[in-house]
């Protein structure tokens, strides 16, 4: 059994690979039984399609492979809290559990300005960590907005 | 200029699709300077996707036409209010003003259970109107529901 540790490492090369093409650093995988069944980075400005984020590609990559509409029994691991979009399409996929880097104090949808998988009006409610490999989530997010700074 | 009504008839259309071949009757239209360039319904049990509601359905295909990732100064007539995905992707493909059919009290994210786009936390806030032919935009949920249970 691996660690959260060793599949946030492989959703931070993910959000690299995004950030080398200009895209927001964010990087998701799903996991089944501890096998890697999905996996994602923003294509935000690649498809030029607003909803394109992390967890909507790599929630549609692990349904490829499950033969059906939920991902039951499955963990995300997504170096940023999902915003509202994102962890509403989490409740609807049904996903066991959800493994975060780093919290996003202006918009997420996970505990910080919503909290969208214990909203007890909605029909399923997803476990959430908070904190795996903090620093590693929060720094690729910090150095591609500084440099983004520094070229405009 | 067409009202309302106009475009909220073409969603119910398009909610009729779907409830033809067994999708939860959703439609949406999107418009902008009084153009369709929008159209969606729901493909969930078609495609085997949680995420593919009207609205994100509709989003992506008003976006082949406008060349960008931003939906400024277009409108959205969705027949049910949109759940907490789907107004989160509408505060991200940024539409001016959503016009809405009927309420959603179970899990309604404009008004309803959460107000997404009214949250002051996030960047963007559409304007929604609700109530537009509303009856009709109840009852073929209703329909579709009670027949559903009929044959179970």
């Amino acid at each position: 059994m691996n660690s959260p540790e060793h599949y946030m490492n492989i959703a931070l090369a993910l959000a690299e690979d995004g950030a080398a093409v200009g895209e927001v650093p964010v990087g998701v995988v799903i996991v089944k039984d501890g096998e890697i069944i999905g996996r994602g980075r923003n294509y935000v400005e690649e498809l030029k399609d607003p909803t394109a984020h992390a967890e909507m590609v790599a929630i549609r990559d692990a349904l490829k492979s499950v033969g059906g509409w939920r991902l039951t029994n499955c963990e995300m691991y997504v170096t940023l809290e999902p915003c509202a979009m994102c962890a509403g399409a989490i409740v609807h996929a049904r996903l066991k559990k959800v493994y975060i880097g780093t919290a996003d104090p202006k918009t997420g949808a996970c505990g910080s300005v919503m909290n969208i998988p214990a909203d007890s009006h909605l029909n399923h409610h997803p476990e959430v960590v908070t904190g795996i490999l903090q620093e590693q989530c929060s720094s690729i997010l910090k150095n591609f907005f500084s440099k983004l700074r520094r070229t405009k």
